[in-house]
């Protein structure tokens, strides 16, 4: 039986398209089978449409309230029998309850804790990095919690930042790590090398042994 | 004339010894001219005379007042003509004056931004780092200014974390990349590929251009 896949997004799905095709080339046993966007014209829906992937549209404004919210999107994601869900540009508040910590992963575009929490974003992101001058950066896979860009660690990708960088260039970059780093986080969870001790997770070698997840 | 180089210490020296093996190996024009101690007791002064080196030792206690022992330090590097000095465990809190910044570095055992600041420093930096489960950590060289870990970054170079990494394991392997940065920082300064750009450094490549600094 493949591993059952939900894709949360409120935008173009630039993410789900990547995911999508590395995950095929990957020939990995998953299967993607819903998306859910919080805005009703996402691009990303018409993508998913194109994939032939069903949709579902939550929208923010018929549940204002974090708890109803996130009730309604669990119970989404159960009657579809999903066993992961991966964000991907879901740009809404929700709260994942105990029996789904572990099985909902984000991507940061930075290497967490840098560069992460309140107001870190997008472009944001990039400018902060390019100000503070840093020479590195990156991306995170992380299980998400319900601390803003503070959920345990999957995996880290880096790249260098440039002199002449500008935020669309380092973003670039990044997005790049990114489309490496997330169907890699996906395959370690399908091959059940993921363990969750405590806040941090370990990753188990291809022979049973820990490993890192660089 | 080979650059005059300062090393400013608190402890055993490790990187002074370091720095004084690996300039030596590069056939770079430096010459660590002075070993400035702020503990008359430091491991780092025994080392510094076996390497031939001259050595001071500017106590805190003898100049409790910020100004009064910036304003001795710097008479000290001037009066050896020093061209740049270089933080090595240097645990006492100095003001760099405006004709100074650019010419003295520092090396922070993380990528800052992440695990500095106040109270980050020796295993604690790893201590935190091990405690986020960060998948990557590494080093940073940076000039110092007058914000802690706050300066302009020259260059940083990553490490991976591992699972089973404890302080030690992981605070040595980041040792042995900031006995590779920390030179290679140096070389560039010595090339005069450095250009402090507000509250950034761009490198110059060997050819004119501006690099990346990793």
């Amino acid at each position: 039986m493949p591993l059952r896949l939900a894709v949360l997004l409120s935008g173009s799905g630039r993410t789900l398209q990547n995911l999508v095709e590395r995950l095929r080339d990957r020939g990995l046993p998953v299967s993607v089978e819903l998306v859910v966007s919080s805005r009703a014209r996402a691009y990303g829906l018409e993508r998913a449409r194109r994939l032939g992937i069903d949709t579902a549209v939550l929208r923010r404004k018929d549940k204002p309230e974090v708890a109803s919210y996130s009730r309604a999107l669990i119970e989404l994601l159960e009657s579809r029998k999903i066993d992961l869900a991966l964000m991907a540009g879901f740009l809404t508040v929700w709260q994942i309850p105990e029996t789904w910590q572990g099985r909902v992963m984000n991507i940061h575009p930075s290497l967490l804790p840098a560069f992460g929490g309140p107001g870190m974003y997008g472009e944001r992101v990039h400018r902060a990095a390019l100000d503070r001058g840093v020479k590195v950066s990156g991306c995170t896979v992380h299980f998400a919690d319900n601390l803003l860009d503070g959920g345990p660690i999957i995996l880290q990708k880096t790249v260098p930042v440039l002199a002449e960088d500008t935020v669309e260039s380092l973003a670039g970059r990044v997005f790049e790590s990114e489309c490496v780093a997330y169907p890699e986080a996906v395959e370690l969870f399908a091959h059940n090398r993921l363990r969750l001790v405590g806040h941090k997770v370990h990753v188990a070698r291809e022979d049973g042994q820990e490993d890192d997840g660089t």
